[in-house]
């Protein structure tokens, strides 16, 4: 069901394929996106009812596209008091952690020299879109934790864009709970083009965010052009670091438990999906994948888990944790557990990696639902450049400068020397102008 | 020459264009881009000195691609020593700047509630790209400011790829004097495209900075599926906020001189380099008009400045300042210059702009010569969603979390109602299984 290697003998193809995982796919679809992205400039609103006709619901009509208080009134009506409260939750824990970040955003102003005063403050993106993705079942956390981000960051606009098909009454709840009033149903590729370009009833967004497929994906980054976008984000991925510390508490076969349930819950994600644990107990892997194949009988999504087991997956044992570490580090995950002795010690030694879980009470699962981290996060290597969503996804800075004259006075020498090597002399002349 | 407006009676085509700008004719070049890229793909080095033998230098050789210690030691022979301070210097404000910027950015940890603690911390990116682009003369400015940001960063891995044309001698030394050890000769589109993509010389990076024309933007954006870039930079853009009023120091006429000066070097810049006058005073307007003309005369860029002038340019007379802060809000420049009564009290309602500033000692040719403040900044209004070039464009955050067995007792409710909803029976089960 999965493969076990050991790093050392692993052949570069292996690695190759583990590493470079399902992402980037793009190319195979780009054509079709690019033909929904220019039906959208085109014939806007025409283009959404189309498409959502087409793939979401026959029913579809323009009157359904924008989400009405009718519609919210009727989301609530139909869904049980305890989910309702249980989203109330995650939004509450999702802006206490948000709150924090928007406490590290600060403004600055300070004399960099005499008569030399320099700062910056941070705004808010004025039009902000959400992509919440659809699926078999609605994601109303997807929703939340977006929303609250872009809330905290202060935001005057934020728009969502959500699943076409089906009620979404979750959704609803999750987006009217944070204050998002401006919600569509639109779907895929065509939501990310009706953001970035508007239509006759959307109006442009300035920066698109949200996780989607490989069609959503692709529009983003081919819509970049014109909008910015949080990061590229394919299949979800976890890379789990466990040694073979044990303690009364959490024997070796335990900790293979946790290790297998926190492998099934990514890979049941999508077929899509990418695990890996990396241990330098051949004992742990081997209790792992027993674990694994054991508890995968009791789960409802076994075709996803399996496909995704068996092509992107693996579990790697190395000779020592600085080797899995590094392997760690060259991966750079979108998610990586760390069930070791010391995780805190590992951590320091972690340059690249999106969402981390220290200890053994903290599995993904905890981080998408309820911890009130950002859980929508660069996938496919790109911890490497990019940061999880959060406020300052939702920012930006305003640089700015005050010189006095003999501030000017004290600059004005360099200027006349680069300006001239540089062959401008109209910009040696607007500092010239002023002391003449 | 420049052409003066009312914005109460402006048309809306005449504002269309002026708020357009020259940005985004990236659409005309795509395809050539996409064959340079395409090129360096498959061809690697090869086609490196091909494109340079083609475009910079007939004798280019692959022996001419990376920079030696002797090309540097030949730079400070060549160049005079008053140069070599006067980079110094600008290196020395830059670091001051950008250590402001480093220490804002912090990591932290809290308890978000009990068993659950929370954290970021800032890591740089590992492997970072820098374009300095080429010219009649060279850039060594452009070469400082983004290596003192990455260098304060902590990036490992900085190069620089500068033009094949020519000497370069001060950007040499610019990137010496930065601690910048690996350096490219390798212009335009195929610049970005090896740090992108690799060649046989050139190892990747994960992100890329620095203006460039409209090729370089291009190859920039259609490179994102692989890279992060800092912004889309296009052709450079001031508006400068003016209002009527005046001192014993600085008169009507005088502050005409002044803005005429500001616009006329932004101008330089090349043929479509924007400059907008935004002022509530029809005598300033006629002023600034007449003393452009005039100043004009003595300047050497004359064709670039008029093209500049006459295409995307404008003065524009507003009935308040109000009217026109509105405007720049709209029109989110690169460059603002506020030359007003209370600059301080403009800044406050300035929500999207790149650098602003303040004062009339203070043209936005000293930002990009000595204040030390970063001056590659988003263009064509990528200010609304995108930040000037800074420390943060080189680091990204890792999140954390650790949750204790009572941490996560609290949570798990959470989890399973809200998995339910979503249908991720295993994730439930990651987080079942350690409280059973």
């Amino acid at each position: 069901m999965i493969n076990v290697y050991e790093l050392q003998n692993m052949t570069k193809s292996v690695r190759d394929r583990i590493m470079k995982r399902s992402q980037n796919d793009i190319d195979q679809v780009k054509t079709k996106v690019e033909e929904i992205i220019a039906a959208v400039k085109s014939d806007g609103d025409a283009a959404l009812v189309h498409f959502a006709k087409k793939w979401d619901d026959p029913e579809f009509s323009l009157a359904k596209l924008k989400i009405t208080d009718t519609d919210i009134k009727e989301a609530y009506k139909n869904t049980p008091k305890e989910i309702i409260d249980k989203i109330k939750e995650q939004i509450s824990l999702a802006q206490k952690f948000h709150k924090i970040q928007k406490e590290r955003i600060l403004n600055w102003e300070q004399e960099l020299e005499e008569g030399i005063i320099v700062g910056e403050k941070w705004t808010p993106i004025a039009n902000v879109g959400l992509y919440i993705p659809g699926g078999k079942n609605p994601f109303p956390t997807v929703q939340q934790i977006l929303a609250v981000a872009a809330k905290t960051a202060g935001c005057p606009r934020i728009i969502s864009c959500i699943s076409a098909k089906g009620k979404n009454y979750e959704v609803l709840i999750a987006a009217n709970e944070c204050g998002i009033k401006e919600i569509y149903r639109v779907s895929g590729a065509q939501a990310i083009a009706a953001m970035a370009y508007g239509t006759e009833t959307i109006a442009p967004v300035d920066l698109i965010a949200g996780p989607g497929n490989t069609y959503v994906t692709a529009a983003k980054i081919l819509c970049q052009s014109k909008i910015a976008i949080d990061a590229p984000a394919g299949p979800s991925e976890v890379l789990i670091l466990a040694d073979n510390s044990a303690s009364p508490e959490c024997d070796l076969n335990k900790k293979a438990k946790y290790c297998a349930a926190d492998l099934l819950a990514q890979a049941e994600h999508g077929t899509d999906s990418v695990v890996v644990l990396l241990t330098d107990s051949k004992q742990l892997a081997q209790l792992t994948k027993d674990e694994l194949e054991k508890q995968f009988e009791k789960l409802s999504r076994k075709e996803d888990i399996q496909k995704s087991l068996a092509t992107y997956s693996a579990i790697i044992i190395t000779h020592s944790m600085n080797e899995a570490i590094a392997f760690a580090n060259d991966y750079a995950p979108e998610h990586l557990e760390i069930l070791t002795k010391n995780p805190e010690e590992i951590l320091k030694q972690i340059n690249h990696a999106g969402s981390v879980f220290l200890g053994l009470n903290n599995p993904v699962a905890l981080g998408d639902y309820a911890t009130g981290i950002n859980f929508c996060l660069p996938t496919g290597g790109w911890t490497r450049q990019s940061s999880p969503v959060g406020v300052w996804t939702f920012m930006k800075r305003v640089q700015y400068s005050f010189v006095t004259k003999p501030g000017l006075a004290r600059l004005c020498p360099i200027v006349q020397t680069i300006a001239t090597v540089e062959g401008l002399d109209a910009h040696r002349h607007s500092v010239e102008i002023r002391l003449e």
